[in-house]
């Protein structure tokens, strides 16, 4: 399945000359829908992992069913307040803006393999400071997952050596 | 399964006297979170949907992983400015606060079935105005499902004959 044909190029959004990938062509169709979570899975499978992370809130639409398929947790990672719990936070900048992100301390245990999971690797600012709440825990990052990376903004170097899967790349 | 053990009660969260159910300590657990999904599952089988909608951003975690158990679509629901394309809102109040919900012009054509899938059914707010939104476009809502019903806020009165199914009742 050619994954791209579904996801809608939106220019000028949220910014002038930004090209934003709308991913919710793709959400709306059942069958492609379903055909991106299992190719993140079988990607998923290899990792071993003991939960799923998804950051807020267009990684819930790919974090939550790909962990469901699974049968393993989700943890969501939560904008700054939005958590009700006690809660770790840590800042960082996106493609465009800044923002903060926050999960609750006992969200994983100290030894846990966390795969992430998020619809875009843009600039990796998002990701870095989930890898970073998640080694706060005393989580193990055991790899990183998307339905589309921007490659020419080089997310993965902020990844290290942590396994990625990508579904489209532009 | 009794669901409740899984979901934490938090005081006085996001403000004084609201007793907030948090459903992490629920979607951390896989074969909870699984569980779950799967007795939504068996609601919304009956109800023959042709795609879900949920708000974001709880909506998320519930109705997309039930969406590609079903192999059907999900629509998110979003807060206002959020979605790329051209998009309808309205406003809508919340047991706590006010904001406005929005969906996408092309997120369903007239006569789509729709599921409404969310983690809360309080007063209703939320939900009305969901419906309003599906409606606006042409949509049919079948149905709508809850992981949590707060039963004494009788959210139920906002649904009409819509059939309901909510995991757990407080």
């Amino acid at each position: 399945m050619n994954f791209k044909d579904y996801i809608r190029v939106i220019p000028d959004f949220p910014q002038p000359g930004i090209r934003f990938k709308d991913i919710t062509t793709l959400l709306k169709d059942g069958p492609a829908y379903k055909a991106a979570i299992m190719e993140l899975k079988s990607f998923a499978d290899t990792v071993n992992a003991d939960v799923i992370a998804g950051p807020e809130a267009r990684g819930f639409v790919v974090g939550a069913p790909l962990a469901v398929e699974m049968g393993i947790g989700f943890v969501p990672v939560r904008k700054s307040g939005k958590l009700p719990f006690e809660s770790i936070k840590a800042d960082y900048s996106l493609e465009y803006g800044k923002d903060a992100l926050a999960m609750h301390v006992d969200a994983i245990t100290p030894g846990t393999r966390v795969l992430i999971a998020d619809d875009l690797l843009a600039t990796g600012g998002t990701i870095a400071t989930t890898i970073k709440l998640i080694e706060q825990l005393g989580g193990i990052v055991v790899g990183a997952t998307f339905l589309i990376e921007l490659s020419y903004l080089d997310g993965r170097n902020h990844l290290g050596d942590i396994p990625v899967k990508s579904l489209v790349q532009y």
